[in-house]
Formats: structure tokens, C-alpha cells, sequence
């Protein structure tokens, strides 16, 4: 099926309309219209290839959310008509250990990414959702739970699933004290998740510009981090920290800052490896661990989570055709939160 | 009470005799005839200042085991002729959240270490094992279980209990693959431990002459990590890992034998901070964390485990005037696998 996406066609060109072909449903597929795509900062890092390896040319977008427009014979959780959400990962092999587990995104055999990757035949690109129609296998594709606006849910798919997740892996519950680390797309969604799950949430921020923001967003404190000290001050607060910060920062002053068997759980890279000390993890017996987004189930899960607690993401809608400019924006933090493409301004343009 | 002891009157003095004095034991306090005391790396460590802070004179020895030779009229678990222990504490707040929670060793208000640090007044000196006898409040002290040789369980009051608490928090069980990095004081105690628990152990080494201890000692695997891409080969391999080293290694390259969720625990203390790299913690929800001994009633559930299990370390036993030689062999790792010093060698030097 001949459709329009937007394209990088190689790292230092900017995005731009391309026509490619999706596959026709097959027996266990849904095929879903795009009505809205979260823009995530890896998007940009994967068509600027500053991970490496990138495949061009490339449709990003893995944060998306769109009507079932036609499902195969086989499928029994999709209706057409449906509101339906895919995120980052399209298929896996389903018969490893961590398949097995319901972790698809740590398949042995390597997950399908929604884009910049390649179908399980290792030969077939994927491209994302940054394009009027995705066709996906049922088994990796959501419900979006009325109730939720389309628009606004998107992010849900890996912002939302990204904090979601340590914070359940973490049993977050009412009463603990849990910081945030860095205000952004990330950032205000585990501001809102943890809120809602009754911790007492402390925002860590350079940035006294988000202060306001962070308290409407659930936050009970707000700490400035560049200021000298703010850090030192705040040894053993808390029971969690989620660090959502991918600029170099010094982790050890932050695991001074947990309670002893307090939990850091970071989703952010910052550009090189950050120099830890035994001492800051052994006082303490503190937990320096890693996150990354979740399985389908744990996205069904947050997603029906979300639905019940009326928690979406803060977003920007913007036409197909200002994704570039949009970038530039988000290379100087210039979104609150998250920009979010309104899919028929493709088909429109 | 005049006692005879072992001390470093400087960081730069061999250790020498000294008479110390210990306080007459009060309603609460067991005072014990030091049969068997271990040494410990970070007896050296603090005799020579290497961490700086060191107090002077400086009286070593925090892996205790002697007979009970008084008590106080309040104490209830000891009586005289009991085997008794004594770790690295001595007292602590009893009043905190972590004392409450029954981990002294992060009392809010700090513990009292067993040497080269105060009582809960912060004034007067503690001093250690390295002595003809030792009084302690009865909450500090736990019973040696009949079966276990004193000598060869005097160990297990650091050693023991720093590889048993970790094992336990990460519920090393039946099955899972284990492996333990460095075979020394606290990797041999790891490995018994962890194949007593039923895990299936690898013991990573840099020393080929190390193998049949290990497979003695119970691993089932032995990985020299020094051979081009052995740890490489390893990826993915393992639940948890023990991490005992004090010498500079890549955590990144350990990191990537662990399993999706898998944990690897820290015990050594590398003489300056490792860089992580955050990938090495999100690609596979991986969580590096740091373990410090144990609290009280661990280390009594730990002495009854090895009790039950049979489990004690393998030593070599020293008069007292032969700890500078010792020292220097331990710096040399010359010691399979941790001396403990026979006491009595002390009140008739």
C-alpha cells in the first residue's frame, strides 16, 4: 500500500515527503490511519545517526496513535474503528526468555524497532509513524482507552511506558519520596505518574523557569541543582530518583541524596560514561540501575493506568511539514512537553 | 580493665603492642576473651590511612569470635562460656529509621564502628579485635554457632556477612547463575555461599592459578577475564554477580554478562570512580548497587546459616607478632584466603 510518510534520506538532510509501501494486512495484522505522532528527542538522535548505525532513508516516530482502519482474519483484540496506540517496538520473536516474560523489548533474538530497524526477517525496513498508515501484528499493537484525547495520549507509547514502568519495577506508592531529575518530555510525565501514585514528588531542575510548572504538575518541592550545595542538602531524602537527564551530570552527588536501599533509575544518556565511586553505591547499599521503555502488557497496563487516572502528556500539536523546525525548537528545550504531529496535515499537504 | 593489644601508633608504623583500656562491662554489656580475630584489607587500609581520617593509636580487628567472660546483670541472649562474635559495630542510635529497620550499619546518627572510631558519646576510642579481649553491648554481639570452628569463623563476621547480605537482598536461589568476581577474602566466602544457596556459580579471575580453588570451593565455571573477549563471550550470561575486585576494572564489561534485570552487586572498592555508561544500565533494565555488611541480626541469621550449612572460611592461622609480615603478604594477595590471628599468641608474647 503506497503511503505518505516524512523522511530523512540521509543524516544531514532535513525531513521531507516520501512515499513508501506498506506491507497489506496479513492474517494477524492491524492496519491503523495515523491521526497523531509524538515527536521523542531519539528521533532526532536517530536521523541525525548520533547513535550510529542509523538506516536511511528513515520515517521516525514511535509514539503513535491512529483509528484500526482493517485487521486480518486471525485478530481478535482490535476492532476497525478502534482507537489503537504502537510504540516503539513493532515485533519480536515471541519464544525467548524475555518474550516469555512479556520484556519483548529485550528479545534475544533483537526486537523489531518501530523504525530505523528492520522486521524480523532482518531484512525488511520499518518505518514509523511519522506517515498517514502503519501495519502492525496484533501482538504489538494497544488500545488507547477512551477517554484519553488521541493527541495527547501519544506520548504515552514511550514517554509514558519509559517512567511508568521503574516506577512500578520500584513499587513507587503513596508516601514515598521520589525525585525527578530534569524537566522535559520524560521529565513531566513521571512528575504526573509518580504524583498520581501518591509519592511525594520532588523536582531536581537547573531551571528555575520550571518551577511553576513542575508544582502544577504534581510536584510538592522543587530544587534548583546548579545551585551550590542544593545537592549536599538533600543527602538521604529520598526512596527514588528517576533521572531523565541526557546532558553530563555527576550521578554520584544525586545517589547521596537516597535513603539507604534508595533506588536511581536512569532513562536519560548523557554523551559519555559518568565516572561512579563504590563508596557513593556501598554507603547505603544504594541502586544505580537502568530502564528502558517496557513490554506490550506493562504499555496495555500504563495506557488502562492512565485512562483511570486521566493522565496524558502536555503537547504542542504541529503540522507534519514544521518537523524540522520543531527540532531545532527541541535542541533548545523550547517544548512544553511534547510536540505532537497532527497526522492529517500529511494526507492534507 | 588493662588489655593487652595490637596497634598502629601512626600510618606509617608497623603495628606493635599496646595496652589499652577497656570499661568495665554495665548492665547491658558481654564481655568476651578474644579467642580468634580475622584481618581484614581494610585493616590496612585504615592502619595505613589510605582513606584518610584515621584515628590513632589505632587498635585493629573487626571479625571477632572469643569466649564470654563476663555479663552485665541486663544481658539476656549471653551467658559466660558462650561463643560470641563481634563484627564490624559496636553500637549505633537504636532509635532511627535504619536501626528500627535492623540496619545499624546506616544508623542516622552513624555507628560506632568496632576500631579507628568512636562510641555513640564521640569521644571515646573504640578499639578492636587486634586485643586479648573486647566489651561490647550485648545488641552488638551474636552467638557462634556449636559446629563451627572459632578460628575459621571469625571470618564470617566481615567476610561472611558482606557476601551472605547480598546474595539474600538479591535472592540468590536454586538455579540461578551467580558469578563471583576475584577469588579472595570476601570471592571465597562469596563462592561457598552462593553454591550452598544452590546457584550455579562462574568465578571471573584474573589468575589461571586461582581455577582449582574456585572449583574446590564450588564454582562450576571459571572464566580468566584477562583472555581477549572472555567476558564478551559471556554476554548476557548471568543473574547476579559479586563484584569483590578493589583493583581498577570496566564495569561496562561486566554489566554486559548480566541477564535482562540482572544485578551486579559491588563489595570492592576500586581505588577511584568507574565510568558507566548509561546503555550498559538501560539495555536490559541492569542495576549496578552496592552492598555494606550487614546489620546485627543479618549476621546472626548468616552465623546460623553457616552453622546449619557447614560453611566457615579457609584460613591461616597467625601468632599476633606475625601481623606486619601478614599485612605485606596480603598485599601481595599471598593468603588463601584470609589469616585470622590466634589470640592467645598475644597474652603469652
Amino acid at each position: 500500500m503506497k503511503t505518505l510518510a516524512y523522511a530523512a534520506s540521509k543524516a544531514s538532510a532535513p525531513l521531507a515527503p516520501l512515499t513508501i509501501d506498506r506491507r497489506e494486512p496479513g492474517p494477524h495484522d492491524v492496519a491503523i490511519d495515523v491521526m497523531f505522532c509524538g515527536v521523542c528527542h531519539s528521533d532526532i538522535h536517530q536521523a541525525r545517526d548520533e547513535w550510529g548505525g542509523s538506516l536511511f532513508p528513515m520515517v521516525p516516530g514511535h509514539e503513535i496513535v491512529g483509528r484500526v482502519s482493517a485487521v486480518g482474519a486471525e485478530v481478535k483484540k482490535l476492532n476497525v474503528g478502534d482507537i489503537a496506540g504502537v510504540g516503539c517496538m513493532v515485533d519480536s520473536c515471541g519464544s525467548c526468555r524475555s518474550c516469555n516474560e512479556q520484556h519483548q523489548q529485550f528479545c534475544e533474538k533483537g526486537v523489531a524497532y518501530t523504525y530505523n530497524g528492520t522486521e524480523m526477517d532482518r531484512k525488511t525496513p520499518t518505518f514509523g509513524g511519522y506517515s498517514s498508515r502503519v501495519v502492525v501484528t496484533e501482538a504489538f499493537v494497544v488500545k488507547v482507552p477512551a477517554g484519553l484525547d488521541p493527541a495527547a495520549a501519544a506520548p504515552l507509547l514511550c514517554a509514558g511506558i519509559t517512567t511508568y514502568s521503574p516506577l512500578k519495577q520500584w513499587n513507587c506508592k503513596k508516601g514515598d519520596k521520589v525525585a525527578v531529575v530534569g524537566l522535559g518530555g520524560l521529565g513531566h510525565m513521571a512528575v504526573k505518574i509518580a504524583a498520581s501514585m501518591g509519592a511525594e514528588v520532588t523536582m531536581l531542575s537547573t531551571s528555575r523557569s520550571k518551577e511553576a510548572d513542575a508544582r502544577k504538575l504534581g510536584a510538592k518541592g522543587f530544587v534548583l541543582t546548579n545551585e551550590t550545595g542544593a545537592l549536599e542538602k538533600l543527602a538521604g531524602s529520598f526512596d527514588l530518583i528517576i533521572d531523565t537527564i541526557s546532558a553530563p551530570h555527576d550521578y554520584n552527588l544525586y545517589l547521596r541524596t537516597l535513603r539507604p536501599f534508595g533506588t536511581m533509575v536512569v532513562v536519560g544518556v548523557p554523551p559519555a560514561p559518568t565516572p561512579v565511586s563504590a563508596f557513593s553505591l556501598i554507603g547505603g547499599n544504594k541502586r544505580l540501575v537502568g530502564s528502558l521503555i517496557g513490554g506490550v502488557a506493562e504499555t496495555q497496563e500504563m495506557l488502562d493506568y492512565c485512562g483511570k487516572n486521566g493522565i496524558v502528556s502536555e503537547i504542542e500539536i504541529i503540522a507534519m511539514d514544521k518537523i524540522n523546525e520543531a527540532y531545532e525548537r527541541m535542541m533548545k528545550n523550547d517544548v512544553r512537553y511534547r510536540f505532537v504531529v497532527d497526522m492529517k496535515t500529511l494526507s492534507q499537504g
